[in-house]
């Protein structure tokens, strides 16, 4: 089957920026876009419904480790699958569990074969190979893979970052092999993205792009960036890799960030992002709106009755008052959470579906500086 | 304004069971119905847009004293009432907020004006009284108020329960001039229900029916029961209640119980009912279906990928599986509460919906022997 398809609509003149459109097996997305992140096989405390319905999501994230964990591959290989299991019938993509393993696990020992590491929730000890983390995303049933990469903290010594960028290339291949050698695990393409690492070094950086590149994946993704160096920093790399990798694939920038960091990325060519800002911080009480940023937990919404954003095509946040949603933040209700995850996201969606309107239209660069300033400020 | 409406459309011949319908301003309520309770101005984990299309409720409980703590009047006041404040336009009724004052609050001290008490958010001192308890329920906006009582805990000695009976119905007296000396606080019919007490005496239950009916009431209610009683004297004094209190008007029993009270006690002439156990025992994996009792954390259910409950017209019951629910409830996903109060709640509307068709039908006995039987099974 071939891999999926990326058609490159509309280049902006004045910038990077690009519209594009993916064609998976599970429907289409297009380009730029968000994609929420389901970490356990679920966008917490929001339903597939309300992620079709109010977000308008075209793709969704699971996290390899997690699921591995936790319903296990067992479950998922007898349900048919994340998509069987959970209900969600547009694309997934998994990361690989590098990560995670790296952030989570109660112990982690790397070495050339992988991880071995202990499960956070029952302490028990697990190998992560190259081969196996391939094999578990087959499993899961991911439209798109993630290669097994290591990703280096900041900051980090150079030699400790290349060690580990050349080590993530080795690993790489080892992906790309075991990946070409097993099936499409449930009769529909699954596609592999490599990983730029390279820390904040610029020629690791572009020796890392040019090795991704020279792999002609379907898609590729820039890692290790937005893990604690300053923004200044995350914009310079993502344009520096933008510019090696290739123009005809996708390029996914991984767990970034503020709505303001999709407009500056998107505007150096990225066309994925994924992050747990939108959720995790409207769990926390802050909103992203079309109108700038919310403390619901803040005393002057207590009797504010407005939708909390009008501003965006979502029936949920036109329909709950800012003072309910305050209420309900206040009084610790479950349903706060749902409408606060559900705001967020739907924000973002609406601000990536803007952004390419805008690409499309050719007053991208305009439309953004007037934009972020906007839903920057804090009301 | 005239009072709701509650037309008895049909008594079946072999039992006491009737089937009727209530007309409000906010809408109708077809009997016997369940109503699922919205503590804080929130059916926990539900959104409105989900008891409505999923649950199909028809009118839902708020907790006065909760919402007087939080938001508070002015809030709710300022928002036109709760309907306004969080979206619901179905009927609401409120409690008298008397159980919870015993039941939650820090520190509470009866005495013939009130009851005085500690919040148990903040520790700060109220004085709830008949005529304050009107007045707070009228703020809220509730179609249905209910009396303000002292509920007796059980066991209680004879002397106690007479002596709490006498002032629960000097309480309504006060309750029913305040209430008739004040207006409809929203420009749609507000209505007050007494409420029946005398705790497991028969002669106390007998004259406190007595009492209540001789007010000409729209409705009433029995209070005091499932308080810790075996659930035979739950149905022994249900049925002597509703045998004097008046045929041609809604009754109501407070705070029960399983889906097998509901059915014994629509037996015995009940049309009204309210309890937490669906939302509160789905939050903690247990599921009410149409083919049984099921724990959901336990592990029969890790490969069993049939829909949580084929058998009640629910669209989230049907689409999620039971796997998959288990998977989230294990996680401690906020989605697995969300599905598990929406399956509870739709079951007990099906519940509900299922033997008024049945009155109707005139075959309600036969089917509750038969359902009931069914769904008490520990699957």
């Amino acid at each position: 089957m071939p891999t999926l398809r990326f058609d490159l609509q509309h280049t902006d003149t004045n910038s990077k920026a690009r519209a594009g459109l993916i064609t998976t097996d599970h429907g289409q997305i297009p380009t730029p876009i968000f994609m929420p992140v389901g970490t356990a096989g679920s966008v917490k405390a929001v339903t597939q419904q309300q992620l079709k319905e109010d977000v308008d999501a075209k793709i969704i994230l699971g996290n390899t480790y997690h699921l591995y964990l936790r319903p296990g591959l067992p479950v998922l290989e007898a349900a048919g699958g994340l998509h069987r299991f959970n209900g969600w019938d547009r694309p997934i993509l998994t990361d690989s569990g590098g990560y995670q393993v790296f952030s989570l696990a109660a112990s982690r020992k790397i070495t050339e074969e992988g991880v071995i590491f202990q499960s956070h929730i029952d302490g028990s000890r697990h190998l992560f190979t190259p081969e196996s983390v391939m094999d578990v995303q087959r499993s899961i049933g991911a439209d798109i893979i993630m290669a097994f990469d290591e990703c280096p903290p900041y900051p980090a010594e150079y030699a400790y970052v290349k060690k580990s960028m050349d080590l993530t290339h080795r690993w790489l291949d080892r992906c790309m092999k075991r990946f070409g050698e097993t099936d499409n695990r449930y009769g529909y393409t699954q596609n592999l993205f490599p990983i730029v690492q390279g820390g904040t070094f610029s020629d690791l950086r572009k020796e890392s792009c040019a090795y991704i590149a020279s792999k002609d994946a379907p898609g590729n993704a820039i890692g290790g960036l937005s893990v604690g160096e300053p923004v200044e920093m995350v914009y310079e790399f993502t344009e520096l890799c933008c510019g090696l990798l290739p123009e005809n694939k996708p390029r996914y920038l991984m767990g970034v960030g503020t709505p303001w960091d999709l407009l500056e990325c998107i505007s150096l060519g990225v066309d994925m992002f994924d992050c747990v800002m939108p959720t995790r911080n409207g769990r926390n009480a802050m909103l992203f709106t079309s109108e700038g940023v919310i403390n619901i937990d803040n005393k002057k919404w207590e009797l504010d009755f407005s939708p909390i954003d009008s501003g965006i095509p979502c029936a949920v946040s036109q329909y709950y008052s800012k003072a309910y949603l305050r209420h309900l933040m206040k009084a610790r209700e479950y349903l706060g959470l749902t409408i606060a995850s559900i705001q967020n996201l739907a924000f973002y969606l609406w601000l990536t579906d803007e952004a390419r309107r805008h690409i499309q239209a050719g007053d991208f660069l305009s439309w953004k500086a007037g934009i972020t300033e906007k839903i920057r400020k804090r009301l």
